[in-house]
């Protein structure tokens, strides 16, 4: 009998073993930390359902193949252990997290990627927002951040990873101007993305989101089969900064949150200084999408890992 | 009375506390982990000395403050904690790790910076050389990346940091190419550095090391000191990559390993496809001088922390 009052905070699997979250850590030794040389996904589960979680597998496995990483675990291996942490944990919503990490050489004093023990990381914790509830509700602030975005070139946006020097930079910039969040430019002062979201452009009711300097977002994704639903034109292309002056709303997007508008942005007021009616639109529908059961997968919450594979 | 023995492997120190390296790990939920937002640095320890101590703190100190972090312990008591992590380990020959760490919101749900409890990581293991000694020894084969070098602008390189994508990046490179490690050039074309090491040239009898793009390296501070000792002229400055096709000499440096010769870079056989002669003579004089005593502060092996720290 399993007792699963010490997976209440959350459940992690490292090592081949399902913790509680309080005592799961990456060994200090991991180039997954001393080299932050691993990618992730997140996908969250509301209302006892994952949300698109084929689609958070693909990505995670194309960064894993991209990364010349290879974890023991199938895919199908990989889902079930994301439906354990959940189960473990008991959790109606929650952010679920996997990581595939470099791990350790196996050869002594190798330096070589090739020669480490690759391997899974994943963990089940009461729900995300990026952005706090109360403040979705005023609309964000949002700080346009001096530091310009790592280049595509040096580390690809598309595959997920925690290398957030310019997002925590772009964090501090926003904390000194007051504001709730930040997004940053790239070099030559295009729109990238925020510190754990994807951002999106409302003007003349046509929606724009960047091309460049930013993780191809499933939420994102989602927001473009909502605008295709609701007739709304939207685009993935270039946003020069310049649109930020002319946009009628911006909004905010995430696994974290959903959908979450902007009130103010780079020193602009937007509209009336609230959430905008066509982000509200699509924050609605996306959650209504939700209840109806789009893209969902619901948790195997009577399947629990073996005893042995606890603690 | 310790048990020292558990600490063969290594001595940490996390969460306040003194641990066997291979029990001492960071939460899954720890922002150094999860956006990699600390900045570390590396102090050796040969043949019983730390060498440089007060210059790889001072660095240390500089980064956790242009970071905005704030640990609890002083200059001093990091200082002690280094030793302790030694004198438990036992090792006479170390590479010895000290990290602050974001850490995570006291306040829950925040994702503001300043909301975290910023903590201090130490550890102390083996002596690591970041290219094996058999190699240093034939002179290393380097490969010229084709990733670029992260910009300054978008992660201050000056800040020691776990952000390795580009660097693993061109890791992967090497190994495609067949060579033992890479260099990385910026997107200018000007040479910057490798993972965890300064680039060195030598071209008649002059010494230069890029301006940009890289780590002020303390053994490369050292290299520049032992060249005015010598009277050999030595420069930071701009380094073209053409200048890799003319130079006598290449050799890299790092706090784990010294001076390590390089004798083929991006194609190119140097000299003798061997270490370049005064690439030698710095080297040996490197090594000559930590036997004399140079900036060595002798670890203290007779002060051990309180058996209250203990695990």
């Amino acid at each position: 009998m399993i007792d699963q009052t010490v997976f209440a905070d959350g459940a992690a699997f490292t090592e081949g073993r399902f913790r509680p979250i309080g005592q799961a850590g990456i060994s200090l030794l991991d180039w997954g930390f001393t080299r932050s040389d691993l990618t992730y996904d997140v996908v969250h589960v509301k209302d006892g359902c994952f949300f698109r979680l084929d689609d958070h597998l693909d990505r995670f496995l194309s960064g894993i193949e991209r990364l010349r990483l290879a974890i023991p675990e199938s895919r199908d291996d990989i889902a079930r252990i994301l439906h354990h942490c959940v189960a473990l944990a008991g959790l109606g919503d929650a952010y679920v997290a996997m990581a595939a990490s470099r791990g350790r050489p196996m050869v002594p004093g190798s330096r070589r990627p090739a020669d480490c023990n690759n391997h899974l990381i994943a963990y089940a914790v009461p729900w995300i927002d990026v952005i706090r509830p109360e403040i979705q509700a005023r609309g964000a602030h949002v700080h346009v951040a001096g530091v310009p975005r790592v280049p595509d070139a040096s580390s690809d946006p598309t595959i997920k990873n925690y290398r957030w020097g310019d997002l925590t930079q772009g964090l501090l910039e926003a904390e000194d101007a007051g504001c709730d969040t930040a997004v940053l430019l790239d070099q030559d002062g295009y729109l990238t993305e925020g510190p754990g979201f994807n951002v999106c452009l409302i003007e003349d009711g046509t929606l724009v989101t960047p091309d460049r300097g930013a993780l191809h977002g499933i939420t994102r994704q989602s927001v473009l089969e909502l605008c295709a639903e609701l007739g709304m034109p939207a685009h993935v292309a270039p946003v020069p900064a310049s649109a930020l002056e002319t946009a009628d709303e911006v909004f905010l997007c995430t696994t974290a949150g959903g959908i979450m508008p902007v009130a103010r942005i780079g020193g602009r007021i937007l509209g009336n200084d609230a959430p905008g009616p066509l982000s509200l639109k699509l924050k609605e529908r996306y959650w209504q999408k939700h209840r109806e059961g789009w893209h969902a997968t619901r948790v195997d919450y009577m399947s629990l890992p073996a005893v042995e594979l606890i603690g």
